[in-house]
């Protein structure tokens, strides 16, 4: 049975905390689409199918036709950053798109200034940037940040809006009593609290305002229980964390295959280059923390070393990431997997992925948007795990182990979709496609 | 509910034809775990978890407690080869195992020596072995193999047998009349009709007899309709064909993980180097043929180019194999994978394997020859679609598209066999973790 | 003593048969550097540094402020093509440079319009351009051509002309009798004999006229005693053949290093991806013959496996090119080589060169004009073994082993200009720096 | 007119602070070589050949039969180490060596035990050994190594002794002024100086006695004025420092390549996976100080980014080394190198080396200890720049640029030989092989 869904009508805002370089290509190739000068690559809600019934069926829409998804003609685009520049200027600079296409959007990227961010310096020591709100406390500036989101609806006209964070990687930090409950965390605004992150003031403003939320980075933000209350009162869905593109990708989709596979694991070793900004912000030992207990959870949770110790009990896993300026935002991977098979004889594999990072991240943006307003319209609220798909480091609810395969996280937001719209969900059992196959007695 | 199985009591013969590479190291390999000198690494009967249940409840036993399979310690082997070397000898030649390992199980292995093969040079060229049986028509061949099997189970005891076709790569042919039903076949035997090949020799007494098969090379042999209208005559399961491991592993690992993310595929370039037996084989143009139809076909079922002709509608796939002696056994692969996403810019992809092929292909032996016995047991006939996660190119009912995805294959494997022992199916959805995070109305 | 040297005065033209891919990049480069958008990066002539005197003398001019070469301001250019585009059409066509630089120098290139070409088309079956020249004999066509030579010599109001052949590669073919001596080959133009190449009219028009001619294709063309022997008669410069580029570049920078250390090797396989015209030519067998024979020799003569059985007698050797359309002119090798040390303990080198094919050879193109243009002034007549620097398959003296190490090419092109310039040649003894050092007595 | 040579009689002894990896191979290997089961692959002293007079001569001798050195036949060992394990033990726990080749040696290397180390841990914090002499200043433990050298000549009636450093990597020290003469290193003893390394103590000690000293790793060692003066006072040679092998020997192969083509370089990328005991030395950043330092100097020597700024201006040089158990001895460094050409255009080279560390370095502790054998004899002493070509960070006189290119270093070395030898030195110059090229007048 088709479960209710509200209309995608009218506009919807997407906000975006950091107009960097993922924001500004999220933006620049939509508006590029809008003007049919390029498509939707790698937004699985705009260019995958999805398979319906049986194989024999052939029934294979695109997920866009599946699912009432809001149009990309009907996307309007704001933020905050540090830095003033507006989206057009901000794309040259992070040299992530060619100059020719750029000059063909310009007018539609020009139009787009960040608003002053909501900043604290000692949670990006490497960024000097100073278009920032000034504040007294914490709760000062959130409400700051609820009028910023209010006058963007009413001018751009939306029908509703989103938030994902693409702001830089805050420091490492864990949760602390402050971000444990609502009323605590509201206290603590109040008490301009220091423990209380930039990223979320901007998600509290946000779910406060029922406003979805999406986190791009692997900080924290709305991954703490206050958060997730606020969330659930609000009855707002919230995603996160860490975008999942370049080496971590690759993992996830590698691991599952040589653990299908029962080969043993020794070492995984994975180094990476990149010389953008974010690869600058990385570069400080305390942001790069927040990175790498974001990407080292990966494999363990797909190997899971406890259950398969003859397999995985030794498995030795390390991650460089060094900034090389010459590679500028075309991070580059390299990985050395050591693996082990039949009477335990070694082999080996190695990956490198020249790859662009931001041409990864710009459609998980969209997609997040797109799916995280369709949750909205379909009566979710609180984590949604079926976007895990996405993410690096995802948010599941208490206790439960999040899943890290990707093929088992495609196959739960696409059964998620069937079974929000009414459709069989799927197996992969198919003994019926072999008539008399069971003798049965 | 659970389904009826026959228990596996007594001993399990397992007859391959074909002694070479894979076949000793197969055997090797499990006479040493007899021993206590290694582990079935590789084997997803004998490693392999199974998740069973809610994700919350903790059952993930091993696949071997779960199902009820035959015991290492109840195998017993046999085989043909053009050669006649024993086990033990044709191991050491084959290069793959070290020599201090061999000596440890030198007497299990030197008692196992080849029948004499049914063999036909035309379909396999750069052979010259001479341990050949002589016939008149192929009907006599069959007949004298239908007594080889009787008087194997016999001597040894046996309570079962299977058989796993471990042999050369025949040379490339397709499906002709004489293959099309079981009446034109056995005419064409009598008739010794030389579009018959050996390999369909040995499966055609496998199968008049009841005894499972599985092909591991890409020839046709049990994938024409003949054989399977015996199989099903004569309720035997058969699976085929050519062992999934290397490169095509790789692919199939690979490419689900970028379909998935909607990322647009220009070219996919494979070459692989190998210096074994199997590789001078495959030097034979006509041989390498039978080769490459099978690694093929693998990229367009998984990326489905009519269906995304925007992102795979140009796909350029080219595949080499090269004979390159410093290699012996422990093939190498390289693969460069261009591919393109967000607004169409360009990203890379290069893998490179340093494997050893039987190594990778020693336990699929073990397993198919496990599962096909199980599947005897629990009543099931004619093609196992559920074992092509250890297959390159499986075998499926007429006009239904054979399932590359590793990840679909092993979910199929998987709920099949819940679905006989009677457990829940699983879906991945897992909504019900969230309370509440439908607002029902 | 400084050798007598005529100056460099006026200008100098630059005539290629075959304006593609290389020859454009070529001018391109040349044209963008007159107008200071770029330098002529890769060019030894311009960029290099050739040390005079000793160590500490701190003497290391640039090459061409040693040397009387023609200035890059006095090049003009012109060619033959088989197809009528005009240098700026083909430059975009052949996908080599981007858009933004070809409009900056569109009007230098869009004058430049190749003459009818003297084509055969059983030397290259894959082209079928039709801007050709009608003839009845090849000695027809070489007057035809010795006619262009002279035309566009007086027209562009050249001081001196010199020749590269930037052709595609014709079909492989040995020296004939045909080709032995310049009495027979001119008896064979008149009588039209069909084992004359189109290369070879151009070069034979050439050294008729006194113009210095060089070949950057692996076809035979002015490596046949004819030709030689009429390059001492009329006192003209020769080099060839196929510019040293890409793998074979890497070979043999890398082979020397590794027969240096005593290093053994048990083979070195060796792949290409790549998808421009050149790759298409050679995509037929017999125009790969010509180019497999001009890369396979390269180790041998390097690694020296008579000399060296224990380290290089079972060298396996192999090569291979692939035409892979996504690649375009961004030819990609792949290098595997197995090598082995003490005690024969093997390991391996993987290259991975993701290059530029015309990028690479457009500055040999340079330095070979310059060079050579040189060469005549310094009064240098038959073969110049020093240019072997730039080439894959050096052209030597009859009976002489040609040196593939690119470490003695340079020197030995370094030394013949300290020679003719009057300076003292160079042997990195360096003794004399050391006080002492040898107690004698 | 060859040069006075003493003749190589009678036994010579290699004495090696440091019977780890690199000093049990190297025994181990000699002492196979010695029974006939090996060949010494590697050393250029016995393996390379020599080309003598013009290529048409076809004189090219082995080194070993042009030079007078020392026969394998006549070498003994000895040597100290901070743990007491003999070089059997130190072999089998160094995993370097296969058993089976180890069990056939085993009685020689069992004899082979360490004599007490002269230790201090301040240098080497990460390891424990308490095989280590008791002193009281530094000048007595320099006395019992000069005691033990001549202890260990007349127990093994040695005619010479030459001793080459295969020690632990010391931390990282500049030279300070208990350096920088002999006297103020002699008080320094007396005042038991803290910042004289141990190291220094055995080259002090070796030199006292005549007894030339090669030193393999990047210590100072012997690079210091103090040692430098005393090694002239008693006339003999030393040569330093640290083995070139690996990662760095690719690097001046491959970056005089890329130079000598006049392409230009943006980034090198290194880095290393290595697990053996130098791995988990140099995970001590103290440590892999000294060796950065070693590594890092190479490039900026070869490319000389001060005389060629727009070539190598900007190149960024990045060198990270990873301590990775799976790897064991089996090091594998990944490079990758970011150049442009023609018009600037960007190519990359990716570089897998899967080396053996200490199968690289023993032959060079054999050519090492044969070749300062030699120039002992040959009346040489001081700084031996010659044998550069086995050196990552080769000594020099003072002021004089060290040079790194293998292939100056090659011709360097072999002209030394040729001119101690009386032989012509060798300039590539050649154009004699062509009559009548140079058209005089
Ligand atoms: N593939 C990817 O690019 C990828 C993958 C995973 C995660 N991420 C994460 O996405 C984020 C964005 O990446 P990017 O490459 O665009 O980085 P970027 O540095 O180009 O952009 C981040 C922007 O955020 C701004 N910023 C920082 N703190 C802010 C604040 N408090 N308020 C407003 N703006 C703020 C910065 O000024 C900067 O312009 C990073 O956290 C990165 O780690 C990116
Ligand atoms: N990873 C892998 O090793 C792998 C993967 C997929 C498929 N395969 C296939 O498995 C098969 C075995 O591979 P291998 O490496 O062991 O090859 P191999 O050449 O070492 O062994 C094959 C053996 O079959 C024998 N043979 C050939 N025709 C026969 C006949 N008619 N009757 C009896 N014996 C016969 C040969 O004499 C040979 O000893 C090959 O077809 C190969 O293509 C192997
Ligand atoms: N790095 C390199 O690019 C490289 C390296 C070594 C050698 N080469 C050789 O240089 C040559 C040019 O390479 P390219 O990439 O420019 O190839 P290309 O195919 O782009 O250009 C060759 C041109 O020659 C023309 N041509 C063929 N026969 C002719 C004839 N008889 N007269 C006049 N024109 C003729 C063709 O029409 C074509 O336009 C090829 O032979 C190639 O093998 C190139
Ligand atoms: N390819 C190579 O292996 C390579 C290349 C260049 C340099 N090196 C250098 O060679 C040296 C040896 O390398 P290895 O792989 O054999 O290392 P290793 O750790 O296996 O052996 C070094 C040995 O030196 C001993 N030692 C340390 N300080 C000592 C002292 N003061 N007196 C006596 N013994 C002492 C240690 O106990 C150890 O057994 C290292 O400095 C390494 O950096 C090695
Ligand atoms: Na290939
Ligand atoms: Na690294």
């Amino acid at each position: 049975m088709k479960h209710q869904i509200k209309e995608a009508k009218g506009k919807l805002g997407v906000l975006m905390p950091g107009l960097g370089a993922v924001a500004t290509t999220f933006i620049a190739g939509v508006e590029s689409i809008k003007k049919g000068l390029s498509k939707p690559i790698g937004s699985v809600a705009q260019m995958g199918h999805i398979r319906l019934g049986k194989r024999t069926e052939n029934r294979n829409p695109l997920i866009k036709d599946f699912v009432p998804l809001a149009s990309l003609n009907d996307l309007v685009f704001g933020g905050w950053d540090v830095y003033e520049d507006n989206v057009y200027t901000a794309a040259v600079k992070a040299e992530v798109l060619d100059r020719f296409m750029l000059e063909a959007i310009r007018p539609e990227l020009e139009s787009i200034v960040p608003m002053k961010a909501a900043f604290d310096k000692n949670f990006v020591k490497n960024l000097d940037g100073t278009h920032v709100k000034e504040y007294k406390t914490r709760y000062d500036l959130a409400q700051a940040v609820i009028e910023d989101i209010k006058n963007f609806q009413k001018e751009k006209g939306c029908d509703r809006v989103v938030m994902v964070w693409c702001g830089s990687t805050e420091i490492y930090h864990e949760a602390a009593d402050v971000h444990q409950s609502l009323a605590a965390f509201e206290q603590g605004l109040k008490d301009n609290d220091a423990r209380i992150a930039p990223s979320m003031i901007y998600a509290y403003a946000a779910l406060t305002l029922g406003v979805p939320f999406a986190n791009g980075a692997p900080n924290l933000t709305c991954d703490i229980p206050a958060l997730v209350e606020l969330s659930k009162k609000t009855k707002t869905p919230i995603a996160g964390k860490d975008f999942k593109t370049g080496q971590t990708l690759m993992k996830t989709i590698l691991a599952p295959g040589l653990q299908a596979r029962a080969l043993g694991m020794e070492g995984w070793f994975s180094t990476n280059i990149l010389g953008n900004r974010d690869g600058w912000v990385l570069d400080d030992p305390d942001n790069f923390k927040t990175k790498e207990v974001s990407k080292l959870g990966v494999l363990e949770d797909i190997l899971m070393p406890d259950e398969n110790p003859e397999l995985y009990g030794d498995m030795y896993h390390k991650i460089r990431i060094n900034y090389y300026p010459p590679r500028k935002d075309n991070k580059e991977s390299w990985d050395n997997i050591d693996i082990f098979g039949w009477m335990g004889y070694k082999m080996q594999i190695k990956v490198n992925f020249l790859c662009r990072d931001s041409i990864l991240a710009a459609p998980i943006v969209l997609d997040l948007a797109l799916f995280i307003d369709f949750a909205k319209r379909a009566g979710m609220s609180g984590i949604q795990e079926w976007l895990s798909f996405y993410l690096k480091s995802p948010q599941t609810a208490p206790g439960l182990r999040p899943e890290h395969d990707i093929f088992k996280q495609l196959i739960k937001l696409q059964n998620t979709l069937r079974y929000l719209m009414g459709e069989d969900l799927i197996t992969h059992l198919g003994l019926d496609y072999y008539e008399g196959i069971l003798n049965e007695g």
